[in-house]
């Protein structure tokens, strides 16, 4: 379920009364999405998606964000684009939130991603990397390694509820993440969400990526680690080498790693799995149960953080260092 | 929440080479409706919407449905209109379910109706009744007044839980149902859940009429009886009689009533405030509270029930009889 705040037809009118999008034709909520309320709004104008910010969006954080989509589509990444008012304005005011009108991005997103998929998300990954060098504005991971043990402790122990022992197990990684994480690591514009949710196909090629709701500036191989472990694990939780193999090469294609990056790969899945697993524990333990928000199983990447504490060397996700280093997968 | 069963591409791309329509652009999940998942469908033709009928949705009732939908399209009323696939079949199987596409309504349903909404509505409602009266196919209404004591009697005396003493006023209004019901009033195809969300306006004229999936042969003014419960009330629960008059002189434009189909309006409008009252009732005392359905107050039907049994005379709705039998409003 994605709409949490209704709209009226006279408000929106008269919100739509600000932009160049000619007069309204229909719109409806859609059921997509988990933080913001959308709506596929269609105008004499064309065809667009409405946004409304919900209170777990920072008001604060929005330029950030709707800015850095700007950026990204000017430099030709395809994703949704902020349409301005006449007055110039990305951003407005309906229903009490927050608001946005973007271009609409045709294309589905994949619900069986194949190697093909996982390659092309690793090219368009290291794609808005490298557009993202120059976007001015920043904003600090709100969920970074410093920020787990308080996300963690804020289950008050109650880990062992999903399964015995995990607590234990979990305070071992923390431990672990704060004496070793390569925070030295080169840093940019990353993602940090890019499920396949989050991606759009079109005719078999990558048509666009949306939601950059969690983008932030961390480490840049921490956004392919988040992207390998959505992408590259079946639904039995086993790891698939071809897709890891097609995903990192894909990204080393448009942007080499460094040596540290690449041997830091299994500490990062590490860490990823963790951000999930936490963020997903604190759900199932705290969201009620006729809540709208479908909560997802902390054990999905409970498992995949065990999986990633089982590699011993980067190599095992399909790649040899010398083929990502130097861009020649 | 208005996504049941999920779609595939590989799996509507399949579907949609039965069909004329080019090839997938896009789909998305719509966060209206309530029996079935509906999604927003865009290909290089056009824009539809594609519905999955779920399992509340008798198979052997869908071919009524669709070909009504058909055939008001086809006498000029503003409704979705099925898609033949190349074959000629306007219905298929997706997903594992039955599934159909439709044309796309432009406008929006309006969340403040206004006694010109009303007016229209009416105008809207005979002139579907009248364009309904050659429609070859006939479906019995399933929530009938025989129908309303099983009803009641599944909730196992539960009523009160409600509000005390709720199960004694039921079984008053049933035995006066059983007793007194016009049954030999006109008949013919009725909507039969003709509320805000399912009449879309444009530009203030309306623009359309959607979801039939009630649609059933029953007392054509026992259709207006549910219409003017649905539109007439404010927020507060009082009777708004310049909205009343409105949807009533709109209907009777159309399809002057005859006396004995004004004369009874009262005893219609009570049974079917007894039928939305009802199967709330039901939904409210069995759906779990973690379901996704949202449930409706079965308090506010059961205030509108109280309201139409103080009502005396017909005219009392907004409208001498002289006015609405002569089609004269």
């Amino acid at each position: 379920m994605a709409v949490y705040t209704d709209v009226t037809e006279p408000q929106l009118a008269e919100f739509l009364d600000r932009y160049d999008l000619g007069s309204l034709s229909s719109y409806k909520g859609i059921a997509e999405g988990v933080e913001n309320s959308n709506f596929l709004l269609r105008t004499t104008g064309g065809t667009y998606i409405l946004t409304l910010y919900e209170k777990r969006v920072n008001r604060g954080d929005l330029p950030f964000f709707v800015g850095l989509m700007e950026h990204l589509a000017g430099r030709g990444l395809s994703c949704p684009l902020p349409v301005h008012d006449r007055d110039g304005n990305a951003l407005g005011e309906l229903s009490g939130r927050p608001a946005a009108i973007f271009t609409f991005l045709d294309g589905m997103w994949t619900r069986r991603p194949s190697p093909e998929h996982c390659r092309a998300v690793g090219v368009a990954l290291a794609r808005m990397h490298e557009s993202a060098r120059d976007f001015p504005l920043t904003r600090p991971n709100g969920l970074a390694p410093p920020d787990w043990r308080p996300l963690y402790e804020s289950c008050a122990g109650r880990a062992d509820e999903v399964e015995p022992g995990l607590s234990a197990e979990i305070e071992a990684e923390l431990a672990d993440f704060e004496a070793n994480w390569p925070g030295h690591l080169p840093k940019g514009v990353i993602h940090a969400d890019l499920f396949p949710d989050n991606v759009f196909f079109l005719a078999g090629e990558l048509s666009g990526l949306i939601d950059f709701y969690f983008a932030c500036n961390d480490l840049l191989a921490y956004d392919l680690a988040i992207t390998l472990s959505a992408w590259c694990f079946e639904q039995d939780g086993s790891y698939n080498v071809t897709k890891g193999r097609a995903l990192i090469a894909g990204y080393a294609s448009v942007r080499p790693l460094d040596e540290a990056e690449y041997e830091n790969l299994p500490m990062l899945c590490r860490g990823a799995a963790m951000r999930f697993m936490l963020t997903r524990l604190y759900d199932w333990l705290n969201v009620p149960d006729d809540s709208f928000v479908t909560k997802k199983d902390p054990r999905e990447y409970l498992k995949k953080l065990r999986f990633h504490r089982g590699v011993r060397e980067a190599s095992e996700y399909g790649l040899e260092k010398a083929a990502v280093t130097k861009g020649m997968a």
